[in-house]
């Protein structure tokens, strides 16, 4: 099942230049290990801004929430979520 | 060069029923063809709307422009257009 | 899979009153049939509103989708979802 | 008597890790003994946010300030609240 | 119990300077009677505008729901509910 | 002359609890004292929230100002003011 | 007692040019009238725009509604209002 | 050549009252030797509010910034900029 | 001196196309007529929209209202204005 | 190809000086090689503002968000994307 998700990341600017870099370091880490595992199915990043379009495919809501909770970024986040679903004119199998 | 378009459709209520079958079935095709020729590269329903979100791939702004003002359905929408690029972490050799 | 849908109503002045009559007869019939099915699974009217605040509970988001897309009052409608999942502190089973 | 309330909790990064688990258990603790007392009917988590939705069933306005006004997390939290009623199309009891 | 109630009217302009009349004349008479019989118990003029603040004591919100839907330009406002309650520093026994 | 004015309290959450307490205990002495001049004529609070709905009756805009620009919590507040008159349909005398 | 009024003037497209002309001579009219009378102390065109930002001197709440709403235009306008007072650091006499 | 500013002041709580207090005499200082230099044409507090509106009167756009940028409590205030013109139906010689 | 006039179009869909197509041919060379009078700078299609981005060079505001207002497709248009100058970091001599 | 850019500048108040001038230079430098090389092409202040519009010339879209993202203020900024394109009615060669 298919999830748009928007992510913008807002560090406060006054954390340290180590901390946002072990913090990034590890969203990295995790959002490759979801994009193997098949769960985080796109991932782009927004032209000219710290954010990012991603479209996840998950069981269910609750699936959704787990693994968007558990970003390490995530309290960091403004993040909007978009149910997806076939489209009646689309031609491509995949997007299902 | 890809671009996230979302579309939210607003036919107005007095459009005569033939009409709108019309233009939706104009807009189903052209939909097709676009995706074929692999410009229109995801497309999908937002759940619970007549809106859709979709992936773009064109050469450059002014081909954008050219696709999405062709749309059979263009001035019966809201539309807003997002550029994107790659993500560092994205591990998807496709979403380029 | 639940999600909460929020719904306001917006009939166009103009439209006689027969057929407002008709329409929403058939919403209710829809919406009760639906009820039933326990696909709808709650209805509260929003009070001092043309509006509702509904809880479904459907297969995915594609059945979201084609529940909520044939309300016979769909395109007179401003429509917002929100995806649910259990939370971490409810103590009521139904509500999963 | 029914309100559907919304909550959104934005915990101040600086907080220390201790003191934000202290809150989060005592809101639990609270949020269930008001579900047991029957005040809080349902409480579901937003799929994807830090976010809750819920119906509270008061005797009035004023025990319902009372009740979200009592939340540990309520100065970190922003709260929206609609006043429900029976909908007429409502084939559910326990709806009213 | 005590809402407030912000109405703003909306009158189409294609709308006949009679069938205005008429139902400015019914609402006139509605309030009046709500007002007589204590349930509207405040009802100013926004200066500058076509818009009303109200405050309505009401047994539940079902009533509310009740009184505003009969409003005779309900279709035709944009209507705003805000539940209020005894504030802890007022001194006005009227105010419950 | 009248003025709605809705004043909602964002205290800093680093603010001392003892410092809390001594603006809100002045912020009480001072709303009384107004209401006892009958400046303050109404005062509730928004159900479910840390925000107010008042009625205020001041000689003119320069005493409002007056009076809301004194309040202990001024600069800890979002406040909205709407002038009020009397309303064609009122049949209270002392709502003018 | 000073108000600042802003007004966008929104006709709609239908309306006949003959009607149009004649709403706005008699705007006009009434704009120079209550200019002459003081009422209306200034008048500005908001540059780009079919909108202006008007300085009202008005005796009270009352009376900036018995003005703005009889405007000839009063129901094709947005129009929102702002309370002045004198201000602090002013040295000008006469805008009090 | 004129224009419409408004600005709103939003001093951190954090702020120490001598650094508030020098500020806002620099600002006062500022605001009145504009209005002698008849840069700044009117200043009016908005009633309810740490905000003001203003009028000023500048040879083009760069000195509107010269002066604007120029504030004391430039960084403290949001502020919104419209360009006016003198309005056809404006009597008043000395609003060009 | 500088303007960002930012302008989408907003035809009515009951428009009769002839019309449109009239007003589209005047708003053209009304355009080209200004860009070769050296008043409309810049103009550039927002991509994916009907709507555009353009700088003008004006004597004063008098003369942007002017020129705007006199767009054939003015009433059409949704319309925001930025008022520019010279940046202290542009070194380019033409964007004064 | 074209987008125009607008950046609001937002440093937090309690940023030392000294630091926020080095930043400013930095910011100046990389604007004015930027500029140099052709692909920052206009760069204007908004008057009355700490803000910019800008219009960038790039290849695409990665190269955009490489050299916004490469701004020494970029965390300290509200940034909007607006991709553009030839306007059919431009007649000036430079701006495709």
């Amino acid at each position: 099942m298919l999830f748009q998700v928007e992510m913008t990341v807002k560090l406060p600017p006054e954390m340290p230049a180590e901390q946002a870099a072990e913090i990034k370091a590890r969203e990295k880490e995790y959002a490759q290990e979801l994009q193997r595992a098949g769960k985080w199915r796109h991932l782009w990043r927004v032209a000219g801004s710290y954010a990012n379009v991603s479209i996840f495919d998950v069981e269910d809501n609750a699936e959704l929430q787990e693994v968007v909770a558990g970003l390490p970024l995530f309290s960091y986040m403004a993040i909007s979520v978009t149910p997806l679903c076939r489209h009646p004119s689309s031609i491509r199998e995949g997007d299902s």
